[in-house]
């Protein structure tokens, strides 16, 4: 859809949506692009449909372990492509059917597994929040003659660091199925 | 200082920092602003020190556990305030040291705890992922009659959502708290 497209790029490169300016990437009236869409709200949930679209389609997912490690990697992926959208999607309503069906076979593995509903929507948020982050990647870090002198700590975790995107991705999936799997056992024992 | 204070400002303003304009805002000079720090880094370097500095002050951590849950509140706190220093703050160095000593007890008691050195900056970018993410929050959900029919564990988890602020930001601590613990005897073990 060219009004998904138009708006993704517009984003890319102004950081924010402008209905008046997307009518002009478009090369149409705003009057004529509202007949298309409702408002900025369809606008934005139709482009981060977009978005995700562009994603590799994957296998069904039938364990809740992979379906979680799959979900994070896929957001990751998406968010690293579009970081400008991020605040953007962060503030609007999912509406789009298609978009929410992504979450649809790790939501039925989750609760297949043992997870209550009530912890569902709190899983999604753990996982979307660790991807954010990821594609936002971690700051550069400095190194002083004081702060190796005055921080010990942190000058080991800076003089052995193994962060990549990498690693932190798969660092990330680590915890967060384990810690998951604890409350898991937890809820069950 | 009333550069950092005036860069804090202009970011919630406008969402972007230019030299220009804040030179502008502080009525003086670029060359005289340019005589004060070295460049847009450095600035952006305080305004994340002004940020955290306006947090409450903590008593001494001694337990990774509460180390690595007070932290995540303390930067979701501050990254709540300041949402549109994100995407600055997570593209630049950390080169303030008063900025990194934030992190100094919780990477002392981690390795207290028996973490290893490699592990640190990874724990650090988990859990400042995590308050990213918590700051900017979760986008509402949206229900229609084909997504209850379509998505039946999609329309569970927002039947029986408990999702709100408090309650994502305490089972993040939960999760994080409980896998980080799984790592740790899983190294011992």
């Amino acid at each position: 859809m060219r009004i998904a497209d138009a708006a993704l790029a517009l984003v890319e490169q102004t950081g924010d949506l402008q209905m008046v300016q997307l009518a002009k990437t478009l090369g149409v009236a705003p009057s004529s692009l509202y007949s298309h869409v409702d408002g900025r709200a369809e606008v934005i949930d139709l482009a981060r449909l977009r978005m995700l679209e562009r994603m590799e389609p994957q296998p069904p997912v039938t364990q809740w372990r992979e379906g979680v490690e799959r979900l994070l990697r896929q957001l990751t992926a998406g968010y690293t492509r579009h970081k400008r959208m991020l605040p953007l999607i962060f503030g609007s309503t999912i509406s789009e059917e298609r978009t929410i069906a992504l979450y649809e076979p790790v939501f039925a593995a989750l609760l297949e597994a043992g997870f209550i509903p009530e912890q569902l929507r709190l899983i999604a948020a753990l996982i979307d929040f660790q991807a954010m982050g990821l594609a936002h990647g971690f700051p550069e870090p400095a190194m002083t003659e004081n702060i190796r002198k005055n921080l010990p700590a942190y000058t080991a975790s800076i003089d052995h660091s193994q962060y990549s995107p990498e690693s932190a991705t798969a660092f990330s999936a680590q915890v967060l199925i384990r810690g998951l799997a604890s409350m898991l056992r937890e809820e069950h024992g």
